[in-house]
């Protein structure tokens, strides 16, 4: 969790897979590409859920596979590529969301998806912030995003630092601002999306989606197209990592609950892919997406 | 907020009254009956949603209007008869709630409906108890319930106290876990219920019904009849507190946002009868409740 945000671990692995092929070609220029196995697999082994992890390291061992003598240069090249590939990959997206929506609008978003969750930019924050640029919004809502709290802690302090006025809401009140009819769009990120469109993203994603189709809110996910895993079947086979019962059981470092009692701690949730009315990839929107779209999407280009 | 829980509001206030009648009465023996009509204005003015409060304060007046003489005594024997009624209703309650649940069943519960919220046993969590002593329980979730965090530092308590075990959910898990299919009743309680029998509760109640209804979970609502406010046409039309942002923004004076940040911060919401599956009030239970139930249940006795 020192890294968190599915396209910005992925980066940040892959210029881990470069440090280690620094340090392990000087300390075995002949066995270093046997010896970078081990860092691999630390590195595929840091978090379960987001699968942009698994595609930079795949990305890196492609490098690995075709370099001779030092592979630094070549390694970093490739992360460094990685990296402006994600953000001019969200600037894209940001465009492509904003397009979405028309008129004047609220929206409310959840966790953390900006600069600080990617390689900048971000992915549904980019899309609020390109949305807000064009004043085709007039309020940004944030849910808190508890246990971790990003909402508060991150996604306020980014949308702060571009100027754009947030509100933050309890997750619980989720609903209730939903009835009022001031919000037109949930936009969210995703952490990895099944060959069916299923979307797997932080704790709480799901409830929104819920609440948004009960309300007629839309509801739009945003992600690289290195966040969709056709290998995964639908989102019951995305992995969902469970988190130690303390993250419920303290708030920031203070206890709130009473000794004996249980926390039961997902980090992520499986929104199905019939509550998403918009997925946004920098290979382009998918409305109401299903198996038969998401094949096309990765198809194409 | 330094007493929650519509019941414990209402019997507060009743004690409130007794204690004022003394004091009024020692001030002024002639005067006493003018001179209370502020300490009454004042405990109204204490919060505005929990009608219980309001129910409380009519009757104590009823004791006013019909005393002659020093009131004390006959204050504070309508004021405990208002609090062991409020138990009774509840223990009532917990047997009329139980009888609704077959087999073995996961339950869901919001905020605090325990002992510290009424006058003893609890509304919501006393259907959980009696539930759970029959055998009818395997597993008891709570949802921490911010910005207070009622689900995790009292009822948590509550429950461990009574021994039945407890597994804390951040709130906007919920939806996560209706999916499972291991939760049979969201059980919860209320702070005002409109006359066609929609149900002003705990913030957060409202997500929780939509989530439960989407899943095929039932949902049920416990709370004694002087809940129930027949003069309210429907929920639009109950007041509901909205409280500081500070709430959200901070936790016991740790701020866990950016200045700058604002925040929305209703402390209640409201849940459409239409998302009701059991109203549960010592007067009978309700289901699927509708302006002509509402009208029948309290015409009743």
């Amino acid at each position: 969790m020192a890294v968190r945000g599915a396209p910005a671990i992925g980066i940040a692995a892959a210029y881990g897979v470069a440090l280690a092929g620094a340090v392990r070609y000087a300390a075995s220029p002949g066995g270093w590409e046997q010896d970078i196995e081990q860092d691999l697999a630390l590195l595929a082994a840091s978090r379960p859920t987001a699968v942009n992890l698994f595609w930079a390291l795949e990305r890196m061992r492609g490098v690995i596979k075709h370099t001779s003598g030092d592979p630094t240069q070549a390694l970093l090249a490739e992360a460094k590529k990685i990296h402006e590939e994600d953000i001019a990959a969200n600037q894209h997206m940001g465009q492509l969301g904003a397009a979405l929506l028309e008129g004047q609008n609220g929206v409310l978003t959840h966790c953390n998806t900006g600069s600080l969750a990617t390689g900048g930019y971000g992915t549904a924050l980019g899309v609020i912030r390109t949305a807000y640029a064009q004043g085709k919004i007039t309020q940004v809502y944030a849910g808190e995003t508890r246990p971790w709290l990003q909402g508060a802690r991150l996604t306020a302090w980014e949308l702060l630092q571009e100027h754009i006025p947030v509100t933050l809401i309890a997750d619980a009140a989720a609903s209730a601002l939903l009835r009022l009819g001031t919000v037109q769009w949930v936009i969210v990120g995703a952490d990895r999306i099944a060959a069916n469109g299923d979307v797997a993203n932080k704790i709480g994603t799901y409830s929104l989606a819920v609440a948004a189709r009960h309300h007629g809110v839309k509801f739009m996910v945003v992600a690289p197209a290195s966040t969709i895993d056709m290998k995964v079947f639908s989102g019951a086979d995305i992995p969902i990592e469970v988190r130690a019962a303390a993250e419920v059981l303290t708030l920031n470092g203070q206890t709130i609950a009473p000794a004996g009692a249980g926390a039961w701690n997902p980090a992520f949730d499986v929104t199905p892919a019939d509550l998403v009315d918009a997925l946004v990839t920098e290979r382009g929107v998918v409305l109401r997406p299903d198996r038969e779209k998401m094949i096309e999407l990765m198809r194409s280009l």
